[in-house]
């Protein structure tokens, strides 16, 4: 099933998406209402209405050796930090560049939308925590994450984490190909196969400390090939078996 | 006017309290219900709802010092970090010592509540922002906070934020007494005067990178005096002109 989330009279309004038509559904989980538009019509918004956004630092190894961060050991445990509601964009958005930064950085990632309430996750149960997933733009300010004390404005500003366009949740998220472009030319092209901690391993470690809250977002890290965003560039996030994410630098 | 949440029925509920009595409300502003109970028998909340949680670190010169983190030079930005909404916890309650922590340690902090939503807040409006103050203890895994790459389970781990125990909403943040104490001891003693970052800076700087949403909590730093903690100890935060949260460990 593909959900979709769209702006309808004013309001945010969650639907389900079948070939091109949105039958708009009473909640997320709840009945169809009748009513339908096309999505060449819908304005699609961020796909999920989340308490927290949970990100993983430092995932894939290639982008670990990019970022000049490689130790020669693989991190024990996973790179956590946290966004807040306020950093999700809708699929098709414009974020604005910062005034702040001047190295602001495309991050794609594999992006998933917790359906449950979740703590103390074990291995066999991780993967049914999850409503579905989707694809997300990992907005960073690289500069900003140098010279500040922790990762706030150089990860969590407002709509610094582009998400969408819709969630699938029939899903294995195990070895699917995850790919950025910038102006339609390829920069990460990556498998989550290549991932350090895989999705169970993640959620398994996030519900030791934090209950994931129904909603909730978590981006599980981004492939080698990040790099320098400009303004008017147009960035596309495509997650093989989603779809693509296309978001507009302002 | 004190303003309390309160587990009524096993839902939460808002109200105003007066002496020792608590007049329930329609949700945080509506007019009263007519309901009333007594403190002494309310089981009372943290006093916000928030869609985040955002912190100062090292806005206290002793408690930079106290870490080990002097450079010789103030900081020239407030340090932020986030928690997540699970972070809270209530007044009066039982917070267990992390099973992966082996240095567990108290900050007590003057917190405050935003009232309207608020971004690129200019100076004479930040105050207009807060709907009101309280007691805030800001909990950390010390020993986590150095080995990790962000501070997300070091500090962000549910329940590492109580809160309360209400909201003061006619007070002057500028300069009053913090203190905490571990079993009736003095550990913490300072005033907010003595902050770097005061909390017009704080609300000018934040909007400038966030939105603030009504219910979102802020965090303002801690003074010198911080330390580890042991099952079994009981926690107080007094703000003058607050009152006192009180926190047990378990």
């Amino acid at each position: 099933m593909l959900i979709v989330r769209v702006e309808q009279r004013g309001a945010a309004q969650w639907g389900v998406l079948e070939g091109e038509t949105i039958h708009l559904t009473r909640g997320l989980t709840g009945p169809r209402t009748g009513e339908t538009l096309a999505l060449s019509e819908a304005r699609l918004l961020a796909p999920a209405e989340p308490s927290k956004i949970v990100c993983v630092g430092r995932n894939y190894l290639d982008h670990i050796r990019e970022l000049g961060n490689d130790t020669g050991d693989l991190p024990a445990e996973p790179g956590i930090f946290l966004k807040g509601p306020n950093a999700l964009a809708e699929p098709g958005g414009t974020v604005e560049y910062p005034s702040w930064s001047e190295n602001f950085h495309f991050e794609g990632e594999l992006a998933l939308v917790i359906g449950q309430r979740a703590r103390n996750l074990k291995a066999d149960e991780a993967l049914g925590a999850v409503l579905g997933y989707t694809c997300g733009l990992d907005l960073t300010a690289r500069d900003r994450q140098k010279t500040d004390l922790q990762w706030f404005r150089a990860k969590a500003a407002d709509r610094f984490c582009p998400l969408g366009p819709w969630l699938v949740t029939q899903f294995d998220p195990s070895d699917v190909r995850v790919q950025t472009r910038v102006n339609g030319e390829p920069r990460q092209d990556g498998r989550t196969s290549h991932m350090i901690f895989d999705v169970v391993q993640i959620l398994t470690y996030l519900t030791r400390f934090v209950t994931l809250e129904p909603g909730d977002v978590v981006l599980t890290g981004t492939p080698e090939g990040v790099g320098p965003l400009q303004r008017g560039d147009r960035v596309e996030v495509e997650v093989d078996g989603i779809g693509v994410l296309e978001t507009f630098i302002g």
